[in-house]
């Protein structure tokens, strides 16, 4: 074979756009199988539409439809919304253009980040049926539209049509789209599933869903209180890099590196700032910030982990709030028993701040049905985004799964359970792109271990006391039962009357089980939890 | 809270790179963990000069060094090879722009695909130590160059610096790039174990590795038979979906769907033609393909479904050959015994070619050494490149730890025995962008099954052999005891010579045992499979 020279082979070079390599790719953005697949365009559509509400300052109300189409495999899925819609001039690029978006490189807790999903449900729509999604928006300005939006996958570009105008005094978006190969799933993995547990994380969101088989199921708000937006803050130094540090300095404009870190950073001070500089002692804080060095980057980190800081602020971080989740599980599940535990904001990766909520219901509509009776339910969430998927790598079922449950006299396999873990932060170190699961730090896995044994051990009172409360029952009952055997016999040997007998051995017994007496549900200090 | 309106928020509307995506989620590159971090460079760069050097048709010749640099966590990586180098003119975006390359759209088996693994590596170079990479390239024509590289992630663009030429008559490429966030190991996990597999897998390559501590590891060429180039070759119908064939009809210059149905795709004669116009009968055959609507196209692949197909070619398909495998397993593992398969290729999906081979070593340097003695290793590769990350979702483990392994005297836990496995496909299905697991596609996962039955019941027998004559050993020794008791005892009943009785057991139990009067050595069917 003769050889071939470099000039030859490199005639083949191209390059491509973003939009190609995702189209070879979908199982990247979470369209690998066909129920995924299905979860994952209600997904993203779901959480722009709370992303934007939220931003608006607007209580969401969204309805998601699902309509089987005549081929195998395809389904019209529709989603409508409240929120404050998409001015004509970025509709195109906010729906059919990948990385293109409203929410890059800001330091706060929200939903989406990267201007990938909607664009790829549109790619998606493209790949698996050939048409384009179809998008009506109308912003509160007295205008509105619809157009038709594909994507040009060469040129990661959108192309509008058919576009027609219409008067509208209110504002909201309605995407409707066409999209193949997939397969709708009543079940844990399925839209219906997913939808219940947005509802549960987003209390003051009123969510509609109108199934295939045309049933509507509707999860109302239970809470009328708009989330207080979080604050975009400054990022801690513990959090940095040198990567970050450098450029945040390439692109400030203070006069100094002094200056700079003061006015970059949260919980920096003029004497920080002293501190810093004494242990870097010979980078020159005098220079302009956009001059700093690489090696200048890295002395300065090193100098920063050598000092004691202040833990992050938290102000852009936005819980769900033990109350509002309380309204939410108790809308969703009217549990026998319920506790809910908020913790106190945390760290990881030295400078990264998160908060961790917990909440374990116990009865009622909690758990999993199953032929044999009952499961326990993880429900794992990230900022408020429910995660279905890829359970096996996340750090909440790493957590959940590492604990002694028999401790709580809980059996997660078999008792009719439902664990719920929020995690919030600015920064969720999702584990892959389809952020399914949160990778397992050892910070978070610990936190989330405290939240839900917290939680758990609420819990335990109340199925301790349910358990005593069966086994003196049962212990009642076996006894009454020898006691009518008893007073037969004490009877026929003695000849006095058996029931005179009988009423005495059980009154004797009685005085010896005096809560049965009561009827449990008077029994309220076992059910404290539900009325708090 | 004061309601936004749309037009405010879509002032903050951005686009970003892919350059910027890949720059904030690198472990979606392979970047997570410090030991993987560096086994993904050391990855990228050497599968870039097998296949470079493949596709110029040079043996290859490939040294790697790592050393640590002063500060903790970072190493100099350098990769040299006799490949065919890269022109200037594509040496910026060949190492320095995300989706560029020479590999796109070919159906053909090739390591690298989307032209991403070495842009990341300088990406990566770029974000843990600020520096460029450097590279030396001359391609053969006399004059050769060096210069910086880094990539503008803004852009996407490469930023070159500090070009030099220089006069060299061969050719060859150089990379030399310093890496932060890593952790050398020499373990399972770590880049001699990556070159080594490297190295069986890739009998045509002469590998050297220098390591942190200054040791070379060398692994020789087993053999200097270049292996054949697989031709790419036309895709086959039912390895379809609806967007593919649209795509392709597209991009035709043919005249009639009927022309380019036969010209376009594999194993498509006039008949075929016929066939699928009958079955896809108000789909008008003479219209232009360019013409093609999507329901035109659903109707074709319906119809290619109701077809009966020969199966695809696998002339695009190169395994590494029974040949090969035996020596280089030899050459790197000297074992007491393996047995080494190459199945025939078989389909996936429908249509999409694929070949197993999978061989099973017994004794030498097989398996692992651990302090109770030894465990078994599973070697995992997809198109010769060796897979040492995320074995939990990976078809190749999950098939050979569903097998089992009593049935052939195998205790892949305790055993000294290394099960190899390489799956070649023009396509093979990923789970993940880092392509260190592939898919459970049902078929492939029963082939890889089919493929290590058969190689370890080639070792069973060898095994077995060997057991048995351990057993018989064993017993032996034991008669051969209680003879020498026996005839103490004889000896001092009857008065006759103890040594005289002992000689009579010992004939007399050795006709029983006849194999262990030969030295096992000698036995040479159990040992054929090396000689082969």
């Amino acid at each position: 074979m003769a050889e071939r020279k470099a000039d030859e082979i490199f005639k083949e070079f191209k390059e491509h756009s973003i939009a190609e390599f995702f189209k070879k790719n979908r199982q990247m953005l979470g369209y690998s199988g066909k129920v995924r697949s299905l979860v994952t365009i209600v997904h993203e559509y779901v959480t722009n539409s709370l992303d934007a509400c939220e931003e608006a300052g607007i209580l969401p109300s969204i309805k998601v439809s699902i309509k089987a189409e005549e081929s195998e495999e395809k389904y019209r899925i529709i989603i409508e919304d409240n929120g404050p819609g998409i001015p004509k001039a970025y509709v195109g690029k906010a729906l059919a253009t990948i990385l293109a978006g409203t929410k890059f490189n800001r330091y706060v807790q929200q939903r989406g980040q990267q201007g990938i999903g909607a664009a790829g449900c549109t790619l998606y729509a493209q790949i698996t049926t050939g048409k384009p999604i179809h998008v009506a928006s109308w912003t509160g300005t007295g205008d509105g539209f619809e157009c038709d939006i594909s994507i040009d996958t060469v040129k990661n570009r959108p192309v509008t049509n058919n576009v027609m105008d219409f008067k509208s005094q209110g504002r909201g978006l309605r995407i409707e789209g066409v999209f193949g190969d997939l397969k709708y799933e009543n079940s844990e993995h399925g839209a219906l599933e997913y939808l219940k547990r947005t509802a549960l994380s987003n209390p003051h969101a009123e969510i509609i869903f109108v199934g295939p088989d045309n049933t509507e199921s509707i999860f109302p708000r239970s809470t009328d209180i708009m989330p207080t937006r979080p604050a975009p803050t400054k990022p801690h130094p513990l959090g940095l890099s040198v990567n970050d540090l450098l450029e945040f300095a390439h692109l400030s404009k203070n006069t100094s590196i002094s200056e700079f870190l003061l006015e970059t950073f949260s919980r920096v001070s003029q004497n920080k700032v002293n501190e810093i500089r004494d242990a870097a002692n010979d980078v020159d804080f005098k220079k302009q910030p956009k001059e700093m060095s690489w090696i200048d980057a890295e002395k300065i980190i090193k100098a920063l982990k050598d000092i004691k800081w202040i833990s992050p602020e938290s102000t852009n971080i936005r819980p769900i709030g033990e109350e509002q989740i309380r309204k939410a599980m108790q809308n969703i599940f009217m549990p026998e028993f319920m506790h809910v535990i908020e913790r106190k904001p945390r760290i990881f990766r030295g400078g990264i701040p998160f908060v961790v909520e917990s909440a374990v219901s116990y009865g009622g509509g909690s758990g999993k049905k199953t032929d044999e009776g009952y499961s326990g339910t993880i429900m794992r969430f990230a900022n408020r985004v429910p995660l279905l998927f890829d359970s096996g790598t996340c750090a909440i079922s790493y957590a959940i799964k590492g604990m002694d449950w028999k401790r709580y006299n809980l059996d997660i396999e078999k008792d009719p359970v439902s664990i719920f873990v929020n995690v919030s932060s600015p920064h969720i170190p999702y584990s892959g792109v389809g952020k399914e699961s949160i990778a397992q730090e050892d910070d978070i896995i610990d936190e989330i271990k405290l939240a839900v044994m917290e939680a758990s051990r609420g819990v335990q009172r109340y199925v301790s006391g349910k358990m005593n409360l069966e086994h003196e029952a049962n212990r009642y009952e076996i006894i009454m039962r020898y006691a009518k055997q008893l007073s037969r016999d004490l009877s026929s040997l003695t000849g006095k009357d058996q029931e005179r007998i009988e009423g005495e051995i059980e009154s004797l017994v009685e005085s010896k089980f005096p809560k049965l007496k009561k009827k449990p549900e008077e029994n309220s200090t076992q059910l404290e939890g539900l009325e708090k």
